[in-house]
């Protein structure tokens, strides 16, 4: 049996939602990474057809959500609550980087729930709200302009946490059928050969021109079928 | 004077946008991670009050944007475009996650102008748009449902640009005014005196008591001030 992952133990937590259209995207971008626990405080308006329409392929999010109506009620089974605020408000917790912070909520993961929490779009969390959390979290912006959307900022938390739990990681170099070094040397030299033959590389004072080629070969990293296409071209201009 | 960031030089390229709306929210996800230049190739509708709608505090790189017929227009003057794809499509160039290849982008702005180039919502970037990038990126998503909305996948790129770029890094740590060993050895010493004075302890049997208030001391790491309330607060019971 597979283990389940420790995003099925994360749920998100939207706190006063001004608007249902925001819930559903946020929903929306739980689920692109892996979170599937919506939990809403106080939502002014839910259900609503506005969260539906922006879950797209989410909607089962938004039917499993639970809708309680205070923060601490959505706390209460939680061993780690991180509340995400803009940069800048001087707390009482010090906020960190939700890329450093990451980690350590997925690894509390082990020993129980944990939450992500999200305020209001206009006035975000407030004290009493930062506080009922032990960790405080922001996302570093533009200070010029720091407000990011609620479901964009449910996205970005979301995104970081997926990539901290290797949850969908794409394989960083795809397997590759590289040419060999004999490929290469056979390839230079066959063009020098051309390259004499037709006139434009004078062999008493050849200049550079090997230098550059290889350099250029160098950065191409070819593969074995690019190199016999490369000779099936040498050959169509030795054809001529 | 300051030299301009190289987020400055990196260009978000909209190719063949159906909703309006989907390009001001892209614009909002830009401006709070401090990218600025918008080009957009044949959109369906633009300007819209949608895209403004959208935008919020973001209109000014609307009303800056470039509007295309074709996105080799676009990427004329780029030294490096990076095509963004959902993951497992099979394409000539293989798909990198885009957190290993932000550095590498990030660095080719020292050379000239970047593009980041994001398709149609529903159908994304053809092939022939794929190619005529040098760089393919992918976001990291649940294969199950890896449909991030256009702004969402603006958002997580732009921000993991942003971070290579440590633009807006948050202080790790802040800091603090920490007790220090003494401190702590005075608190520990006064409490167990008390402890004793009033008979939760039993000095002949101490048990594991210290051992474990060290223990939940060690977790706090207690700022001086903190000491300082805590000893008021052991004041407060001895005056009892």
């Amino acid at each position: 049996m597979k283990a389940p992952s420790p995003l099925s133990r994360v749920a998100v937590v939207l706190v006063r939602t001004s608007h249902p259209g925001n819930i559903g995207a946020a929903a929306r971008a739980m689920k692109t990474m892996g979170l599937d626990d919506l939990v809403l405080v106080a939502p002014r308006h839910f259900p609503h057809p506005d969260a539906d329409a922006l879950a797209a392929g989410a909607v089962d999010l938004l039917d499993r959500a639970r809708v309680v109506p205070a923060l601490r009620d959505a706390l209460a089974e939680c061993v780690l609550a991180v509340g995400f605020s803009a940069r800048g408000r001087d707390l009482a917790h010090p906020a960190r980087e939700w890329r450093a912070l990451a980690p350590e909520a997925l690894a509390a993961t082990a020993d129980g729930p944990v939450a992500l929490v999200f305020g209001n779009e206009t006035s975000g969390l407030s004290n009493d709200e930062i506080l009922a959390c032990q960790r405080h979290a922001t996302i570093p912006a533009n200070p010029e302009y720091p407000s990011l959307n609620l479901a964009a900022a449910v996205q970005v938390a979301s995104y970081e946490l997926a990539l901290a739990a290797a949850a969908f990681a794409v394989p960083e170099r795809p397997r590759r059928a590289r040419a060999t070094g004999a490929d290469l040397e056979a390839l230079h030299a066959r063009l020098a050969r051309m390259l004499v033959a037709n006139g434009f590389l004078d062999p008493r004072e050849p200049g550079r021109l090997d230098e550059r080629m290889r350099r250029l070969a160098a950065r191409l990293d070819l593969e074995s079928e690019e190199v016999a296409l490369l000779h099936g071209i040498l050959d169509s201009f030795a054809r001529k």
